[in-house]
Parts: structure tokens; sequence; C-alpha cells
């Protein structure tokens, strides 16, 4: 039986996006987001949404650009971490035992200890509601060099990411590799 | 050692929506989208991109509504299939032997066999490149009552939804719990 449960944010697989910023004395900081995803292919755009009053929010509207760090499942209390506090009142990466390194091509720091981040320059803001959505061509991807594979491309099974379940308030590994995509063909064509 | 790979859409944590319209002659289609996810909490609103090319494109523009359905793991091959061919040729839900419900609340159908749907009306549109933004306003959220929780949430385990790995073009399951949301502590809070 189907059943209506009303209004609710509750997708399952969302992403787990720290985003990285300098604040107005250049100190960097790191914000967990959960509200995000790809947005376009070319150019590739990821979109983030923030709430107007996170620390991120200002250092997004200052500086316009910014690093979506994706952090492998051993480091998932640090990240859940970046969404509990606040950079107004703490150094999230000194607290984290994590290191800032500025990103080259544009003016956001990059969690050293993660495995992939994507430098982003903003390209449009949407307000919605609660949250303020940021879209961000990426300018760059920056990986570790360990988990890329045999094409250059950023690993999975290597860089070990995780999602976020909003309905439980849960985070999950990835598991097991199933199909290929863009590959299933329709009774007809096998036919 | 960090390497910069350029501007890629590898994003890895990728959801896999369903799309659900009609189209001018009330045909129900579906279509997979793997650029989108949560852009708000309230009012609730899920954001999905699309080609301008797509059949999808041409209904959302019409009906200005979509369902968001979460496939379960065992309907990968199926939920592959409706992003690979055009409902302009196909009736995509005969040929995959999957059930179209009009929805109650909007003109759109949800795929019966699919655990969880949301009904979304388009609150704005973002014209990006290849991709037109579409961000849906959820107005309800139906599921099929044997996945709810104790708490009457969709619970992940129990419907088993997948992600999209877009830098190698594969599908994956969900794995294990890591640890609950908006728990963890600094070292400086714990002391």
């Amino acid at each position: 039986m189907k059943k209506s449960i009303g209004a609710k944010p509750t997708m399952l697989t969302n992403p787990v996006l720290i985003i990285g910023t300098y604040d107005k004395d250049n100190k960097p900081d790191i914000m967990a987001v959960a509200w995000g995803g790809m947005c376009n292919s070319m150019p590739p755009c990821i979109a983030i949404s923030v709430r107007k009053s996170r620390y991120t929010y200002e250092n997004l509207l200052l500086n316009k650009v910014f690093t979506v760090n994706i952090p492998s499942e051993k480091y998932v209390y640090e990240a859940d971490i970046t969404g509990v506090y606040s950079g107004r009142e703490y150094d999230k990466f000194a607290e984290n035992n994590l290191t800032a390194i500025k990103c080259e091509k544009i003016n956001a720091p990059i969690v050293k200890e993660f495995p992939i981040a994507f430098a982003c320059k903003v390209i449009h803001t949407i307000e919605l509601g609660t949250h303020i959505q940021f879209i961000g061509e990426i300018i760059d991807t920056i990986v570790d060099e360990e988990v890329l594979n045999e094409k250059g491309l950023p690993s999975i099974e290597k860089i070990n990411p995780f999602i976020f379940d909003s309905a439980a308030n849960y985070y999950f590994s990835i598991g097991k590799g199933l199909i290929a995509g863009h590959n299933a063909k329709l009774k007809k064509e096998k036919e």
C-alpha cells in the first residue's frame, strides 16, 4: 500500500560535501553540506545550499569561490563535526587535526587529508527559503595521486566516500558495484 | 601528492532519481537523472538538471510538475534504461514492465514498483549550459508502507537505494551504517 507522509526532505542518498572557504581575515573554514550535487555537465557545475546564518555564507558572498572536498569513510566523525560547529567560534581545521592548503586556482582552502577536491567559482545564487543555493562552476579537480585509477580518474573504491541519509540522520558507506551505466538495453532492442 | 586533473564532473556519490512526467497526450514517461539532490529544507525542495533535448524537458515545461522516484537496487537495470532511451520513441513504463500510477496531488505519474516518490512543483528554472536546472518544491512524499520505520519515515535499509559514480560510469549499492549525524563533538567540548 502506498502512503502519503507529507512534504519531507527525506532523500536517502545525499552526498557529504565539505565546503572550504576563507573568511575576511583569511582564516580557512570548512562546513559539511548534504543539500547539493552535480547540476551541469558543460561547464561542470556543483550546486550547494547553505543557510544565511552560516559563517560559510558570509565567506561565499565575500570571495565568490569555494572548494568541495570529499572525505573518506575514516573521516566521517570529522566531517560531521564541521556541520555542527561554527567557524565563527572555532578553527575547525585545527580542532579536527586537518590541514588547510591554499588551492592554486582559486582563493579557497583544500582539506589536505581528504582525497578529492573541486575548486568552484560561484556563477549563480538562488534564494530558496531556509537555504541559498550557490551554483559553482568547477574550475579544477585536485586529487591524491594514489586514488586515481588506470584511466587517471578518481576511484570510488580507493576514495571510500560515504553518504548521508537525511531520513534517519545517519551516515552510510558505499557498498558493492552493481552494473555499468548507460548500458542497459530494452527487450525490443535485444530481440 | 595532490594532482590537478582539470574541470571534470567526477562527483562520486550521485543519486539516481527517476523523473516522472506526463507528455502532451497524457502518456507517462520516466527518465533517470544523476545531476540533482535536495536543495532546501523549508519548503523542502529537490533540484534536478535535464538537457533541453530530452522529452522530459518538454514535459516539464508543459506541466511544471514532476515526481522523483527512488528505485531499489533490484531495479538498477530498469533505472539505467530510463536514462538511455527516449520517451519520444518508447513507452518506458511498458517496455520495463513498470506501472504508472497518477499522483493524487499533482499531474505526474508515480512508478508503482519503486518504494518512494516525491511529488514536486517547479518553482525555479535556471539555464546552466548543457543542462537546465529545475527546482521542485516537494508537495508530498508517497511511500510503500512496508518500507517505513517505526517513526513513520522511509528506511534506507528497507528501500535499498543505490548511487551513480559518474567517474567510473557505474552504479553502487549502499553499504553499512557508520555514525549518527549532527552528533560529533570537538575535543574541546569533550574535555
